[in-house]
């Protein structure tokens, strides 16, 4: 079962951005499992990555050769994360860099390697070397539907998002795609997400945009608390639109911005859809907290709890499990009696404990939605926060003990 | 399927305090869901309650009696937590306590209420009142394996321990039990633990005992992460023994602190083998930290990682997501380079990458032990700490989205 609400959107392509996809037999053979995108000399490109600390050795190589320019190039493959293989991974990393450089004709610092997989197997360079010529045979602005499909690794459904906005007679594209549905609670960045603009704008500005976009979307999402060592988000904006270098503070710059965000949101919410055995999409709301990070800490102990996701599962308005979930998440000076919980538009908790009207029955109905909202307020101040995760099931178990077999 | 290793073993009884169950329907008829237990008026009583800030009406009820003086009995009800339950709870568990007062003569301060069971459903106060006079009647030195059945709420195995060791030509007796198996992550407390002791020694120093004790036992035990509402563990000397007043500094007191602490590991151990859907058991060992919050921080990190839990079902050494776990605990300035982890005695991780000699069918093996232990070696500094937990099966969600139909 999905909750992944269609296939893909329209996907608008960007001017100055392609993308192609080979089958290099990395983990099964016949699947689409490497990615090339090309990116307009004039683009510019930012990004987040994983703050866990064992990051994977793509993704040390992408930060250090980001920092040496713009790239021309990423290079992604699924099937194996090339993490925790130390030196040698990094070496094969900057070695898929070097074949794609050679044959593209640009430098090896020009390439952003990205690899999502299985941990801890040796990356098989030469499959993917011997697959690159085809991939990059298949470049095409068109290709954002293949490449979707191509990073996928246990999603069951391909994700993406595309918006276009006026701005005077001409107009802007923002198109992105990710994958992801184990191992997610992104903590700067999700699994892999890459979005492209034709837009005009500095790379600072750019920067400035997509932290803020992941930090509404991405960092907004959990499945299992589980951070990824490879998670990265990359924003390529290739100045290709006729319209103007987009300014902060003007009107146009504030759409664009919402743009992004929304179209981050989207990607975020498809990877929860799409979560490991997910059969409900679950939003927490937490209000009236006295600052954002108290409400996160509640919403994310509420959307960790094995025994909150069993209940969802089950679709079992065991709101004790709520309860004591906000009981345990560590607030200081917790005023019980100013607590109140919601299933929806249920109010099931009021002033620290059950609500006089709350009936069984009523609870019942809300857990049972394939969509539903836990809402706490605090009643301790202004601050709202939400995160969206989903249930725990049979499935995530099943997928988890098999990954490998 | 349990780990547990045997039934209880020999329960030796403690003189001047007597334990007696019956059947008061609460959840189900005809199931022993009433347990009391009757000090003798030398007895001294110490306790630790949960923190969880939700805590339940009867931890409320029990600390306010405790405060005012030493307590004569304990009623303790299964089938029910009477937690999220508001002042009507309170009022509940205040009136278990009268009513067991009224029938044993002593003033209603002098009982504790325990219960454990679904959260926010109202207690049935007059059940438990008509079960009393049964109950009372059962008092018995020798009812320890009756009260141990009788506490246990989705526990397969009633839970005990028991010592004695020599003091001169006299002996002192520990004898505990437990419940537990889901909402497991202690933080001060168990579920529901208590021991009794015929020693003879001071409420302060018989406090101190208890909280070193309990912080090598059930805080270091982990099932889901989820702290319960209704936390308890209770030490009670009796001073029927002849030995004379246990001191600290001494040998004796020694022994005893020593007894008490490896009843209390048995009974936290005993928990995680029949923790819901449990396989396998689990430590987790976290070496050469620079102190110990850290060595826990990683251990626990590990112990809640889903992804880990589901390979330890599975058996399967993908040992990846152990290292991705330590990547996300956050350590500051972690060294890569000089992290280590062992599954068992082989070698999975050196230097921060696989190890040369490190084989999958050497891993498999240790993975598909009923027992094992994951061992992270941090490499910076000397603390070492260990947490005990059990993998995440299917039955676990089972379980906890059947537990209320």
């Amino acid at each position: 079962m999905t909750l992944q609400k269609q296939n893909l959107p329209e996907m608008f392509p960007v001017p100055g951005f392609r993308l192609g996809t080979a089958s290099a037999g990395i983990k099964h053979t016949g699947r689409t499992d490497l990615v090339i995108m090309a990116l307009a000399e004039s683009a510019r490109c930012v990004a987040v990555f994983t703050r866990n600390a064992f990051c994977a050795a793509p993704v040390t190589v992408a930060r250090e050769n980001l920092a040496q320019g713009q790239p021309s190039y990423f290079v992604i493959n699924t099937g194996n994360a090339n993490a925790g293989t130390g030196d040698q991974g990094v070496r094969d990393a900057r070695q898929c860099c070097e074949s794609l450089a050679q044959h593209a004709g640009c430098p090896r610092a020009a390439v952003l390697p990205f690899s999502t997989g299985v941990i801890g197997e040796p990356l098989p360079v030469e499959k993917i070397r011997a697959a690159l010529p085809l991939a990059l045979a298949s470049l095409d602005e068109n290709g954002w539907s293949a490449a979707a499909g191509g990073i996928l690794t246990t999603d069951t459904v391909p994700k993406g998002a595309s918006r276009q906005f006026r701005v005077g007679d001409d107009s802007i594209t923002i198109t992105g795609i990710a994958k992801g549905s184990g191992m997610i609670r992104p903590d700067m960045a999700t699994m892999l997400a890459f979005i492209a603009t034709d837009a005009c704008i500095e790379p600072g500005v750019l920067q400035q945009c997509l932290t803020a976009a992941v930090e509404q979307s991405f960092n907004r999402i959990t499945v299992d608390g589980d951070t990824s060592t490879n998670d990265a988000c990359v924003l390529v904006a290739t100045a290709a639109s006729p319209v103007p270098v987009l300014q902060p503070g003007t009107a146009d710059y504030a759409a664009f911005s919402e743009a992004v965000t929304g179209v981050c949101i989207e990607l975020a919410q498809a990877i929860v859809r799409d979560g490991e055995g997910a059969t409900r999409f679950v939003t927490v709301a937490v209000e009236d907290g006295a600052e954002p990070a108290e409400c996160l800490q509640v919403a994310y102990t509420i959307a960790h709890s094995p025994l909150v996701k069993t209940a969802l599962f089950a679709g079992d308005p065991n709101w004790g499990r709520i309860l004591a979930a906000v009981g345990r998440a560590g607030l200081p000076d917790l005023d019980l009696e100013a607590v109140s919980i919601y299933l929806d538009d249920v109010c099931i908790v009021r002033k620290g404990s059950r609500a006089g009207d709350y009936t069984e029955a009523a609870g019942r109905q809300v857990m049972q939605r394939d969509e539903l909202t836990i809402r706490v307020k605090l009643g301790r101040g202004s601050s709202c926060e939400r995160v969206w995760t989903c249930d725990l099931s049979y499935d995530y178990v099943r997928i988890n003990a098999e990954y490998r077999t």
